[in-house]
């Protein structure tokens, strides 16, 4: 039967007998040029470009996020090799997912486990991306890849507010995949484990279930389970000037084959919901330095007003005030550091120790060098912000995420496992 | 200022200067008959009327499901105040939340905490539904109610298979919180939790993130993670005929506040995902019973075929084998027994004993006397369907869910706390 990568609309169109019997090869041919005939329609992100999708696009309602420890056994050459077939492997899987067909490989056989696990049969591609990353464990000495490993992939120091739980931190590998449907999201999370069993076993993942920052010029700013819009100030995706300078690995790496690419920094910031939720009016505001319902700066009436961090009071104190959290995240206070943020909302049941709401934040953000960057303003934040009041980092992560594959047949990460 | 349930897109309208300034009040007073101009547009369910919504109404995309324990000190009578109390606050919080409104109480106060949490400022009414239901242990000697309890409320008894988590069953009180946006469905849960909280405490909660089963005659059967259709012969909510039957409460029972009323049982069901990927497909389809992809009866061509369960192959077996999942539901070999079916799937991270994937189905089941339709179809699915090898249900809950409110200033369960 050859390549089966079948449209997941294709697929429906078989009646059960047809399946049964010896037709369903036939069938499927025909559904199968379904899905290759139109070029990028609304719901469908290209997989193959310069750089990854799923950092510039838009994002999209849901967030699946996991992370893997490789399994694999033997030298640091035969881990090297499994780790290079697994990414083969995962590379042609999400090339077919994000653009609506199932997992290649045979889904029709009654007598062996379908390729797919099937639940996303009939749904659209729902603008699917899947981005990969490589996590600072993989370059120590299992693999050989201690030389390769880039500067700008340092650990990550001790940041306050954090009291980080290993279970949630960390990760030879990760996946971010983000879909307008969250079953599209996980089935893509879900079918790459399965592909990888005998070399990858999940570490930890976070669905993330209302995005929570904007990164698309015509996107309502969202807002935060504090209420607050979240990303009025961030990068847009389409902004390639932006991009160029803070996003995007440039010549100024000290390794090639993250040129085109991205750090990806993942936190998983849990919020005192209860807590936050007996403040005052004034006082929320004065946190954040926005006003809660037109998320304007407390300069300004609009949302998109430029903040004036100079302006004072009738009472001579700054109006937006010195712990205020956008002013101590501000370009303009930070010697022009940006990052792309690209987090998602998630809450996940009941803390057991305290009985409150696990819900929070969970915390992306893009850019080319972590230590300059994200680090930089944590460090700061952690210090001064007085949103850590209501706040506490559990879960952290950090990825190197390389450039895009560029046509069908390679893979990710392939330069630096050549 | 009266009262104060603002549309949550009206809100949007208000910049910050207005709202620091002393003009809030007539500028919310404009803005809040935006929500009352307009009727039952085509994201919003009425909240009032004779049966509770969430229950016929078809299911939306997501669940935010809460069960709450009563923490009211004092007599008997002194709990059943605070409960009588806290029920009128929450159905009209529920009925303004319904409608696309804010909490009722004052969200302009600079002073005071907002009363409503605000994430949901400026999202649609995304048809959300708020059901509500009173847990056995309501019955217990705390309240003086033992005597007002339905025979039909029996606890459940012990039903294979089973490992039930105390911490992920029972509850005094439960919400059921549906809508086609996550964040609209969290911020019901949330803020109901938010309001009683001098008087219960969140027990345990559950999201799901994908409908399970299809209750509407239009809709699509979505898929379980399983990849299976599931619901083909669910009943709709809008055949009475079959609702009065199967789903409300009617004359027969033996206490008339619940007339009107449904039961829902939920069931967290882990599905064992790992193993069920390795089964082949032809065992998959044995064990529903029905073709993967097009979900069609093992002995038709198309869904909604009526499934023959007398049909024999060339080897004499039953096409639709003896303990498909099918055969033992349907209701045709169940003396007619039927439920409505209103489920979700859900995906937790993962199970820190097995490290597999915590994920499978949150069922939630309506009926009108859980004894002869939960309880006799589950003991019987219990003891034979193939489907046991690959699920555990490790939660359960069962709730009087009572009549619908059929007027603003009226309250859930009025009739039985009279």
């Amino acid at each position: 039967m050859g390549e089966r990568h079948h449209s997941r609309r294709g697929l429906l169109a078989l009646g059960g007998a047809a399946l049964a019997g010896g037709a369903a090869a036939g069938t499927l041919t025909g559904c199968r040029s379904d899905s290759h005939t139109t070029a990028a329609p609304a719901d469908r992100v290209p997989f193959y470009g310069t750089h990854q999708a799923g950092i510039a696009t838009p994002a999209q309602d849901r967030l699946a996020f996991a992370t893997y420890d490789i399994t694999a056994t033997g030298s640091a050459q035969e881990k090297r090799a499994a780790l290079r077939t697994l990414l083969r492997t995962w590379t042609a899987a999400a090339a077919a997912m994000t653009q609506g067909r199932t997992v290649p490989g045979d889904n029709t056989d009654l007598n062996a486990p379908p390729a797919d696990t099937g639940e996303a049969y009939g749904l659209p591609p729902a603008n699917l991306t899947i981005t990969f990353g490589l996590g600072t464990s993989l370059f120590d000495d299992r693999f050989g890849l201690a030389d390769r490993r880039p500067a700008a992939l340092a650990d990550l120091p001790h940041l306050p507010p954090a009291d980080l739980d290993p279970d949630r931190s960390g990760g030879d590998l990760a996946i971010q995949a983000c879909a307008d449907d969250p079953l599209v999201a996980f089935h893509a999370i879900r079918n790459l484990a399965r592909i990888g069993r005998d070399t990858v076993v999940m570490r930890w993942s976070q669905l993330g279930f209302g995005k929570a920052a904007s990164n698309g010029a015509d996107q309502q700013t969202p807002r935060n389970l504090m209420g607050f819009k979240d990303g009025t100030r961030n990068i847009h995706g389409d902004d390639t000037a932006l991009m160029d300078q803070h996003v995007w690995v440039g010549k100024e790496t000290d390794q090639t084959w993250m040129r085109g690419g991205s750090y990806l920094v993942a936190r998983r910031i849990q919020m005192r919901i209860e807590g936050w939720d007996r403040d005052y009016l004034a006082d929320q505001q004065n946190v954040f330095g926005r006003y809660k319902y037109s998320g304007a700066p407390l300069t300004g009436s609009k949302e998109f007003d430029t903040p004036d961090f100079k302006a004072k009071g009738a009472d001579g104190q700054p109006v937006i005030p010195a712990k205020a959290h956008i002013r101590l995240a501000a370009h303009e206070n930070n010697g022009g550091i940006r990052i792309l943020r690209r987090g998602y909302s998630f809450t996940d049941g009941i803390v057991a120790a305290s009985g409150e709401l696990d819900a929070g934040l969970f915390f992306i953000a893009f850019q080319k060098d972590p230590r300059e960057q994200f680090v930089a303003l944590q460090r700061k934040l952690g210090m001064n912000d007085a949103l850590n009041e209501y706040i506490q980092h559990v879960g952290s992560g950090l990825f190197a995420c390389p450039p895009g594959v560029t046509a069908p047949g390679r893979s990710w990460a392939e330069e630096l496992l050549a």
